[in-house]
């Protein structure tokens, strides 16, 4: 076996600057020995790992959705789904991370497709996983043998080590977008993956309208006594518009009666949670959404860590560091970390209209480590 | 100022029995001398102070409703609302615990009564509360501002040191049930009070549907972003009879359809709980709402702790330890601590009943002190 | 069997004053008519109920030490020490508690003596329990087969369900005291016992200067990694004086150093722990220890809940609400809830003193249930 | 702007195998398409993305301590130390991750050195870090004006945001090891940084034998009662290595003696925590000392997450994978993620011996997001 040594693109050069020593033919060979023995020196990297504040290596970008939606369709018609792929998904590449199908360092993002009768088979793996709907229906997710309903502005959160699968009993083709927290356990080395059926079962293709999760579980601020107190990830596996919306609505008209309830004037927001323990619905990944009445605006925000957006109604204006970009209905895009955010509510022609953000980011990672930190303004 | 003595009736005796030592004059003159030092000798008590499991002071006990309402109505008639006595309730004094209005030795259950058009007033105290409605309705209880509709089947929670007032707003009487920890913090001597102002105000007399904290939280796993974290009491101040119905209802079903999702054959039960943090609505109080489905009996349950139950609906057989009542809609009994609990609905001559029992209990006392117990069968 | 009704000290009256009913026959009748359903009315009692602040129905009251170890050693003559009685234990009966051997409301504090070669039995309960120890060495408690030594200043803590038993090793009578939760889970009606074996071991007669839960435990910071985590009471089943006294030298060192130390100046105080999870050593009793520098007074500090404490070395002056004696070695006095406790230490005549001071209480109870509240000054 | 792509390295290809799409001009066109959009199919990557278990980038290696003292004493020579470089530190250069200065992909450990007289200028940051001394004495760390000496076996956590220098006031070079979650922070990129003074003050120049630190936290169950409650971070600057090295050699007497103590015959280990809470010493680092007795071996383990270990004394075999390594003092080797790891001590030609193992990694990451797994034998 040949002795190890530094790959040559990251030889290191003597340099000159502040705290840097003298270039020298000692230092030369001084710099050549860490190389064979792989050492590199904090000195002249320090820079570089331990920036003023974070700097991200993710780009600021956006995604059409006419031209996902496009791209899946192609792949519908020509791409099978099956055992070994598992999966028509579809993953945003951000532009500066080496085309990895990863949005942001941490965040996998992508858009799924299934065409009239199709399955996607049966798998369990330790990511864990949410769907969000921004149109369309027809799909069912069968989680541990209960069938969930996908429809337009549902969230259907699948923490990590449960099966399942996917299965359009509609017939029309239906898109939908994964979040997962892939990159994150890419990088942290920590995933496990298995196997199951390669069939949804035929009692598992009922089609109810409501799934078995959400009868024990969605009630507001009820819990069943007989299932499992404080659990790492939520029970309710199916988060339906039609709450979400009304409780955005209601943050909007109790602010316009005088009352706090938004985060800033016009900006309303709401954050899927697991009621077991009111904490973030999945422990790596928070996901939540943002509502900004016309005309208004949002803080100016950076955090650490970054979020995946998808605009699931209205149009404005979002700005992402340098970047501004008038966005509509299913269009993505990354905020890395560290760079500010804020967006702008079109004044659409006619009636009210509002602009209705969906957002998953990262920030469970850096609560749960106690590295989080927000800056406003 | 006199010596300090034990009280005569709790003289100590010389006993013989296991572990006692034989009676004598130097026994006899020791124990005098223990009792003009203030000091009591483990060896006399330790029976009673350390049985081998609890025997509870408080007796199994029912109260009926009819005859609550009598009574709350007489007083109706007679006895003012006003600052000073603040509330027009009447307690449940458990017959051993010394004429005390005690439910159990840490439970205060009373029936609250308000007269059409009557107001009582603004006060808040440390201990924790809560109403709950066996029928009626037109009172709106405003806390800190928010008026929060009462009707039946409701469960209203107050935590300590809130704001609170009560107005009928309606031609009728109203009666409804209060639990708080008054005991409790009576007996530990950690309360404090605070009178607030005389008469509602009138802004405060709006009759909402839903007041601002429904608006704000009532909806399952969806957290206002712009509200605080993990709170130690709950933001949600009303969880409606529609949705705790709808819960029992369902854990039924899926227990026909072949799923866990009930305590035990035909025993249904949701917990009211803090969306902040999925634990318990109150500090110190448990409130869960049961549904024992017609012809159905619950499991024989002893827990470390006492509750106090009143019936929603349906009828039924209680038995708490040696006591067994025919139960009907509003009657009120107490379980002791360690007495064993069981419950079985009566088959109604016609269509399905139930038997549905609205309990609180002290367990998150003896959960934040990892003193619970509990023993099945 | 006769209907209850309330006893008669307890009849109802009418009285006049602010919320109070006129006087009336009917009045007097509806009173009747609550005795006999057993119901107390709110607006008679509020005033006991809901104070505005805690005021305790203990009282402020002094042991001396001298006359507690003269009695207990008087008891060491004549009562023996066996099963049944278990323990030759004399408990502090607080003056204004009715008899009870309760220091406080909650808190049990006892004097224990072992003549020489005595043995008290084996058991276990689920009250929390420690001892302290004031003078004198020659005692070994065994814990579940763990023998412990006891000497001056040293403190052990034996929280609930732990087999225990006491031998004296020594050719000398030995006293400690003990300090449990028996009148809070009296009260509370949480109390489970077990009798062990009625002697102790041959084997469990070693005499080990290091018991093996300090040999495993008892190092700043480190845990043992085969040990499981996060237990709900200690392990460390031993606190040796010399790491508390050195703990409050060095604080008393850093004032005089000039930096953040102590509590107020002169006033040093260590609080003993579980080492598993940082909170208090048990679930329901707090203990500390105290020091005073000579000359020097603590703030005057009220708290929800109560204290015991024990002069530990030195002397001065403490005061109690409106209580003040001057106290010495051994002294043990209670500070009920809410009542202001202040201490002084005297300047000795000679050299350096100080006045050490244990304390234990009841605050993990209130914390855990987030009624603390603390006043200073 | 010109449009991205994903770089050439990466461009999509048709491949053959289970799942994946029949080869075709279409397909190719597709993956073409996908390419221009930054999008990436799951199907042809998930084997990478999804293993069935973690297999890492990371490689097993093994730096000997010699090289690295030789090499850090030569830069020691021409390597001045100051603002803008920061530390004359040489990190550890995992051979298979690109030529970054990490360990394992979340780990930096490195050796830093010291000249006679030389200061390290003031800074602080983010990440997590600490200092672990295998030989050598002189060195002291100032951390927020507390000097805390450095000694052979000490164990210095240094949390992060805390201002901290290093200063030689010793006639001899000093050598340790820095041990920090830097890459896990470039990754996550959450990092923060400021420089400090560039001078250590000479007030700070004191040699104190204990640190402020220590004698305010540095006894085993005892809080100062003035300090705050529950920190992130340990408030302990200083784990000594004479009660390490006690507690490991009490483990093996307590084996020997018949207790349960060590994690399998002949290996005790401890672990370093925050005393205010029981858990790991740092938010994202573990660190532990592993005792091995002479001629024992420890189980194999595999964990997710990765470690690195220095050996402290003794002399054994290593096995890390398909590697294994005879090891002596000074030593460090890096477990990647889910590799198995045994120790084996050799048996001395002499008196008793035993292989002492420093370790650290990054478990806390993974038991705070739930997704830690462990594997024995």
């Amino acid at each position: 076996m040949p002795a190890h040594t530094l790959p040559s693109p990251v030889r290191l050069l003597a340099t000159s600057g502040p705290g840097q020593p003298e270039a020298s033919p000692e230092l030369e060979q001084l710099y050549r020995s860490f190389e064979r023995e792989l050492l590199v020196p904090l000195w002249t990297e320090i820079g570089d790992l331990m920036p003023v504040h974070p700097k991200s290596k993710a780009t600021p970008h956006l995604w059409r959705w006419e031209n996902l939606v496009a791209l899946a369709g192609r792949a519908g018609q020509i791409v099978p789904v099956g055992r070994g792929g598992e999966r028509r998904a579809l993953a945003l590449a951000n532009p500066s991370l080496g085309g990895k199908p990863y949005a942001t360092p941490t965040l996998w993002a992508a858009i799924q497709y299934l065409m009239p009768g199709e399955d996607a088979p049966e798998h369990r793996h330790s990511q864990h996983a949410f769907r969000f709907i921004v149109e369309g229906e027809g799909v069912w997710t069968v989680v541990n043998g209960d069938s969930i309903r996908m429809s337009r502005g549902d969230f259907l959160p699948q923490s990590g080590w449960n099966w399942h699968s996917h299965h359009n009993a509609a017939s029309a083709p239906m898109a939908w977008i994964d979040g997962l927290d892939i990159p994150f356990s890419c990088y942290t080395e920590s995933q496990f993956f298995e196997f199951g059926r390669d069939q949804v079962a035929e009692a598992e293709k009922a089609k109810p309208e409501r799934c078995r999760s959400e009868r024990l579980w969605g009630y507001p601020g009820l819990r069943p006594v007989a299932q499992p107190e404080q659990l790492t990830a939520t029970p309710l596996l199916a988060y339906r518009w039609a709450n979400t919306d009304r409780a955005l609505a209601e943050q909007l008209a109790l602010e316009a009666e005088g009352h706090p309830a938004t985060l800033s004037p016009g900006h309303a927001a709401v954050r899927y949670t697991n009621p077991t323990n009111g904490r973030d619905v999945l422990p790596t990944i928070r996901a939540e959404m943002h509502r900004v009445r016309a005309g208004a605006q949002t803080e100016v925000r950076r955090e650490v860590g970054s979020s995946v957006y998808q605009v699931f109604d209205g149009s404005g204006t979002v700005t992402v560091g340098a970047r501004a970009w008038m966005v509509a209905r299913g269009d993505m895009f990354v905020v890395p970390s560290w760079v500010p955010f804020s967006a702008r509510a079109e004044v659409p022609a006619s009636a009210a209209g509002s602009l209705d953000l969906f957002r998953f980011g990262d920030a469970p990672i850096f609560e749960a480590l106690h590295a989080q930190r927000v800056r406003i303004g």
